[in-house]
């Protein structure tokens, strides 16, 4: 399948793992009436962060336009699947990344810096507790959305039917991204 | 109603007009599935271009994101519905507006500077001939994309159904667009 051939090489998710991630990615979208192009389909990213653990912490996405300036994507999280906590720092004397979040379906829950929040509705992935340090939450229902400005330290969980996030940015790189969690690779060392 | 409020004192249609069209504007998002809030619901922009011809001339538009650095916007044209002829220039040294136009559903013409295409498939509307100079049609079905980078005259119609188009772009200011119809005024002397 077209599908298993793009972006998985690096990953540590196998074969069969990753056509499943992508057929139920491709469910999601399909669900919330999002239509991709077959060439689209054909290059659905799965990040599995190199934890060897999708269910718990991974995002899918679907990269529709990367430029120098601008950047959209559509992601996908499974119930209860963390896109574990990063930032995006300068680059080169460039202001990092920024992003706004737009929750499209499902619920999201984001974690930002900022006071913490009296009721956490998440649980981190166990045995990586020690990675997650931003603890002020920020629930985001379809049609809601929130903007990250550089360098702020984020992650995100999705709640019992998992969601579907419209990503709007500048210009995304992802080896540039600094994870809390010092066991994550993004991007493997062969093609930094 | 709040949908009647806004950005409407400075368009050349009348309340009726404008709450019709913000109606037919938002039966489009939910058939599309497109999920908007209750306040942005209440900030629905209708753009006559100030020829008080809406129907033929003119957009709706619903912006997500604004920011020095990026823009996202969904955009609803009716059935033959016209974006009239414009291009994004320099401001103030930096590049002008890069866009990228995603249709997300309906049909979407779209003409850009380059060569003259052979099968022209819409009329531009009546009267306003003169105003349109580029012929290079790309049509865009749903998933179907294409990025403008600055200063690319472009205009583009709905066909038979209409359309949703998404946009993502650097940051949007009607102000500095450039019309090739002279006639055209985005945004009021006033607000400028």
């Amino acid at each position: 399948m077209n599908y298993m051939k793009k972006r998985m090489d690096f990953q540590m998710v196998n074969k069969q793992e990753f056509y499943e991630t992508v057929k139920a990615t491709l469910s999601f979208f399909e669900k919330a009436s999002i239509v991709l192009t077959d060439e689209e389909k054909g290059r659905i990213e799965v990040a599995d962060y190199g934890l060897n653990d999708l269910k718990n912490t991974g995002l899918q996405l679907m990269t529709f336009v990367n430029t120098d300036r601008v950047c959209a994507k559509e992601m996908v999280l499974f119930p209860h699947q963390t896109c574990p906590e990063h930032r995006h720092p300068e680059r080169n004397g460039h202001p990092g990344k920024e992003e706004t979040f737009r929750c499209r379906s499902g619920k999201v829950y984001l974690y930002v810096e900022g006071e913490k929040s009296e009721n956490i509705h998440c649980k981190v992935p166990a045995g990586s507790e020690e990675y997650y340090t931003v603890w002020h939450e920020i629930i985001l229902k379809p049609g809601e959305q929130y903007t990250l400005y550089p360098n702020t330290l984020h992650w995100f969980q999705a709640g019992d039917e998992g969601a579907i996030i419209s990503e709007f940015s500048t210009n995304s790189d992802d080896a540039s991204d600094i994870f809390t969690d010092t066991r994550i690779k993004r991007i493997p060392e062969v093609e930094k």
